[in-house]
């Protein structure tokens, strides 16, 4: 547990409580809201030293240390902890879930206080605007009045994005990694090609499968897309090339090639841990997300004082770098401090998990400077 | 009808009777076999200037012109006629189908002569070389010794490779347009994503399918897949946008993009005219394809006399240029004839059938010197 923040715990905040719901982007209503969040570090006194987490499609409040009697980290934790990018001997890290998931937070197996039962797809449709509007409310009861900084990757990015457009004057810096201001055709269609499979799986059952089986084969098929675009054709070839599996099964269209093992292995995980109908909700926040609403991207940037570091990755072909240069360049234009760093990955888009080397050094840079308002430098750099 | 081959007829040819049956590539055998066939152009009197074409995962023998009472034409139509890339006033036309296939070939949908039932997946696993054997049977049956050019895309271009190894006295020249000697990775998974949804469909009840419900839910999804890979990001982009369509569903995760509504369109369309079963066996022979068989590429193509012309296309991610760069090396190292031209189009692996003029232009003139055995120009190039 060297470098680890150590034994953790989830905690929940709730809030929007009827008749004072949170209004969403539909115009639809939600309440109560359960949040799940985690907290590494220690808050300073004039609460000038909190970062604020965001996670993508399938992650959690968990991003850092071990929860009790657990051998695995959080999801971040190689990012996360003292002396790390996000420095926990420093800062005071939250990580908080978002609406609309199924890791502690409100959303669609959660039980609808109207009916007393799981909402399924009586859930409303949440943007990512939705999800930033209710993390401001478990900032605002943390009593943080100015976040130093906001990072994530790919629809963390996305949140981080809104934060920035729509809280700039709540956050000082902002970190968007392997993300977009929108989603392409091609991101949507992938997407679609999931909910696809998910809807064809006669266990979901127009979403009402709690309590009973769940469309485990539809979602663990659109898991599997998910980590064919995870990855890189580059990465692929060198994780498994065309390596056959042992012990073939025993039918004919069984997986024999490694890559197919490998895909059905995580289909199959995927399924023990996430709501079929969470993915849903999520896939279509991201979908529908577009930060600038059809004005010029630099418009919606201008007048904001917070400095950005974008960062993308080379072999990231589900969230190209051109998608982060037009964040950039929209910046620059607003007149926003933004800096661009593109990483020579050949990991594809699992590269902002798996880059911490990178990832580590101007992260750690970029946030001094933030902190301290000039560059400080380490011992051996000088 | 204009520079069209006018009304054509598919043909069949029924051969391998038992007990002579075709041994395969898996041990086992296959018999009687029929194989669908067109032609196009009259054959010369010394046999010279046949060419055969051959199709892609889903395509068919009709290549070119028009069924009786059809408005659609083949599907390289563009490329095959008079005047065209594979002129029929000049050569005579081969499309051959593939055995495995649902289009007038022997395939998993066809009787099983021993059980008088479709042979579902009792049909044996086969290979791009056992299609590939098939069709030299239908060459011979046509009376010809050397074909003159063996051409075609995608997989296609695999049964060209297959022939060009197989049988290199038996080709003058070969076209292997938007392929690979062996499937990635990565093409694999994605084939494996189309497999695991077809077999997910409870309707798809292990092959035993035919005169019941088909597994149309699964089939319409690898179709989808299909279809976002032979698209480019920057085509999805020109073709679709972020539109929406109009009159949405009305339930909440009904395709409301106009790339969501092409993709079910596509995969609608493509149920009603193509086999589940079909698809599992046709794409397992890509992914096993492999003609090198862990042997240095250019050991295959040693002492093949045969020219060769690969094309390949820049946006291109299912089939990327690499691929083909490794065919055109082998063949140099080889001592083997061979020419590599790049397209710059957008238009993904769809270019193929898309890239006409380019195609036309490159393939015209390298036939032409194939056949006469010199340059020959057009008037206006003089």
């Amino acid at each position: 547990m060297e470098n680890s923040v150590g034994i953790v715990e989830t905690k929940y905040y709730t809030f929007a409580h009827p008749p004072n719901e949170l209004v969403l982007d539909s115009g639809g209503k939600l309440g109560p809201i359960t949040l799940a969040y985690e907290t590494y570090g220690k808050l300073n006194e004039d609460k000038s030293n909190a970062i604020l987490i965001l996670h993508a499609l399938s992650g959690d409040a968990h991003a850092a240390g071990y929860h009790e009697g657990e051998d695995k980290p959080g999801w971040w934790d190689d990012a996360i902890g003292p002396g790390k990018a996000f420095d926990t001997d420093i800062y005071y890290v939250i990580c908080s879930n978002i609406i609309g998931g199924c890791k502690g937070s409100t959303g669609p197996s959660s039980i609808n206080p109207k009916t007393g039962k799981p909402y399924g797809i009586d859930f409303p449709i949440i943007t990512i605007k939705d999800m930033v509007n209710a993390q401001r409310h478990l900032i605002d009861y943390l009593g943080i009045e100015k976040l130093l900084c906001v990072a994530g990757g790919s629809m963390g990015g996305m949140q981080v994005l809104q934060w920035l457009v729509t809280y700039p004057n709540r956050i000082k810096s902002a970190i968007p990694i392997a993300t977009a201001t929108k989603h392409s055709p091609q991101q949507i269609a992938l997407n679609e090609v999931g909910r696809q499979a998910i809807m064809a799986d006669p266990n979901w059952n127009n979403g009402n499968y709690y309590g009973s089986e769940i469309p485990a084969k539809g979602l663990a098929l659109a898991r599997m897309v998910g980590h064919i675009t995870y990855m890189s054709d580059k990465s692929m070839e060198e994780k498994f090339g065309r390596q056959r599996k042992n012990g073939n099964g025993s039918t004919k269209f069984s997986a024999d090639f490694e890559v197919e093992g490998y895909l059905h292995y995580r289909g199959n995980n995927f399924v023990k841990r996430f709501d079929a109908n969470s993915y849903l909700y999520i896939t279509k926040a991201m979908d529908y997300f577009d930060i600038a609403q059809g004005r010029p991207l630099y418009e919606v940037f201008k007048g904001i004082d917070a400095k950005v570091l974008v960062i993308a990755f080379k072999s990231d072909w589900l969230y190209p770098t051109y998608q982060s240069l037009e964040i950039v360049k929209a910046c620059k234009f607003a007149g926003v401090d933004a800096t661009y760093c593109e990483i020579d990955s050949t990991y594809g888009h699992d590269a902002f998990l798996l880059e911490l080397e990178s990832e580590t050094h101007l992260i750690k840079h970029f946030l001094r400077k933030v902190y301290h308002g000039y560059e400080v430098l380490d011992e051996y750099e000088i």
